[in-house]
């Protein structure tokens, strides 16, 4: 059954856009079930949250500025850090779906198998299965599946008085793939060796952050209830912490004097945009009572406070010097084609 | 890092075929793991299984032939009945990736969800959540997840003496796709009204066997152990008695007087040829004990035996009549571009 051309014209998903499209869709799951990178599955007595990732070449990697063990590693990492964002603390494994034109050669397939089994060597799990079939497009679909801890992290637990932590610094990725392509300037930027090197591996290794998750819930003080509201930057910090104020109904203040930037950026290099805005940073965003980050806090270089929760009512994200609303200009867009 | 020219010429993914392409890739995992359609996840005192499929426009569904509610169910079947064909009792749920052209209407996004949704509702569990994202093509990558029964059926436990058995007839979804084409001139063959709607209603809205293995279950004779191999025939039953051969180290011999046709199929219409591998037609194919065998095929209309398995050495499919090897001739392909 074709759709008639009139239908085709008038509401197409260019036009509805990602948020209106989960608004949508969200009547065919249960209530609330789409609100979070991951969903749980009861297994006995015990939970497996399940998140499923896509990748598509040209909107999501490229051959350019991605190997396939990077693009392996990376779909992984992607997946692994929705797990680590939820609260998973053991990965089981992931399914892998690959859809590739007859002429892929073999060598990029398994080039992409090797990053794969690399990630989860290296953070735990297994190759479960999957797919392949042919496609005009090569494509990636990987849903990857742990066992959850004690605390289960949503995005619609923050509360006014938290803190709003990460566990690294951000930009770091989008710095890197703009080295890669040749976009920066070396001549007008100062980049040192150690920075240039942090940036290129955060955007081609990314790492899933379970050791910050652990130690969250190691450090958890002992008269302080499981509730702390979690969700991982792979679509930028500044979208992280509005879908933690949007989930919660809450506001946020982000503290400019706090950009949570890697040593060493140049001053002048896009630090406010990448930072809020370049994506696939893949660290922990989370809200939760100062009690508890401050310990958090202290264990590990590269975490810290960014900001804090400031009222019980979705008003969005401020800057705390009184500069107003936090820009969303450059987001990160996750729905192109 | 672009693959040189050479290495992409010298072996592609066309040249490899899916057979050796799973054999490459097995490498990446548990030994066995990519034997059955579905992977074991231990789940506390609970084993859930998991399934990933993709559908891609051009090769798996067509606007020509296939409404989007079809499309989804279809997906969502196609995926359940690799769950009902290795012990799964009662589904969980699925995860949906959606990769669709920006131009791609909602209509089609929204009919899609509705066939996942109906098929959800008639055979159990729930959307857990997804992916969307934009592409060339549209694409479906369905990950299905459900608790496993007391029997894990596998593709490796045929033994000789076993009998061959279905849970339906075959070639009907093929009849179906071919009479949506009008590629079957019904002035030379007759297909009565019941057969032309069960063979469209096969490929539209094909069902996953849940019931059967439920029957199964319940039917095993008490001096039997929990030994028995399975499979569904989604790939065609030709393929699926091939695979369970292979997997086991085992010949079978199918009967030509006891195709597994529906009834009233025309005489001269291609009946072995889409009996064997027309495909998609979602119906459990076991090899277990006849003393188990024949209370099961009792229990229901449709069920058969179709063979048996000979011996404990894999030499293949032959036919019982001494017409010498079942032919693959026109077998289903899943992977083409």
């Amino acid at each position: 059954m074709a759709l008639p051309e009139t239908a085709a014209m008038t509401e197409c998903l260019r036009d509805l856009g990602e948020a209106e499209l989960i608004r949508r869709l969200s009547r065919f799951a249960p209530p609330g079930q789409f609100d979070d990178d991951t969903a749980a599955v009861q297994g006995g007595n015990d939970t497996l949250l399940i998140n499923t990732d896509l990748l598509v070449e040209g909107v999501h990697f490229s051959d350019t500025t991605t190997s396939p063990q990077d693009v392996g590693w990376r779909a992984a990492a992607a997946n692994l850090s929705d797990l680590a964002a939820s609260g998973v603390t053991e990965p089981v494994g992931l399914t892998v779906g690959l859809v590739a034109p007859a002429h892929t050669p073999w060598r990029w397939v398994e080039g992409v198998y090797e990053g794969l089994s690399a990630a989860l060597r290296r953070h735990g799990g297994f190759l479960l299965g999957g797919d392949c079939t042919g496609g005009q497009q090569r494509m990636l679909a990987i849903t990857a599946l742990g066992h959850c801890g004690p605390l289960r992290l949503h995005r619609n637990q923050a509360q006014a008085g938290d803190w709003l932590v990460v566990s690294g610094p951000h930009g770091l990725s989008r710095l890197g793939l703009a080295l890669l392509r040749g976009e920066v300037d070396l001549r007008h930027h100062s980049v040192d060796r150690h920075l240039h090197a942090a940036a290129i591996l955060q955007h081609q290794r990314p790492q899933p952050r379970f050791a910050a998750l652990r130690d969250l819930l190691a450090c958890k003080p002992l008269d302080l209830p499981w509730r702390a509201a979690g969700t991982d930057s792979s679509d930028g910090l500044l979208r992280s912490v509005q879908d933690l104020c949007h989930s919660s109904g809450c506001s946020a203040e982000l503290d400019p004097t706090t950009l949570p930037l890697a040593p060493g950026w140049p001053q002048e290099l896009n630090r406010e945009s990448w930072c809020l805005n370049g994506g696939e940073d893949f660290e922990l965003v989370l809200s939760l009572p100062p009690e508890w980050a401050k310990p958090w806090i202290a264990q590990a270089p590269g975490r810290q406070r960014i900001g804090r929760i400031t009222t019980n009512a979705n008003a969005g994200v401020h800057w705390s010097d009184g500069r107003g609303s936090v820009s969303a200009g450059g987001e990160f867009q996750h729905f192109q084609a």
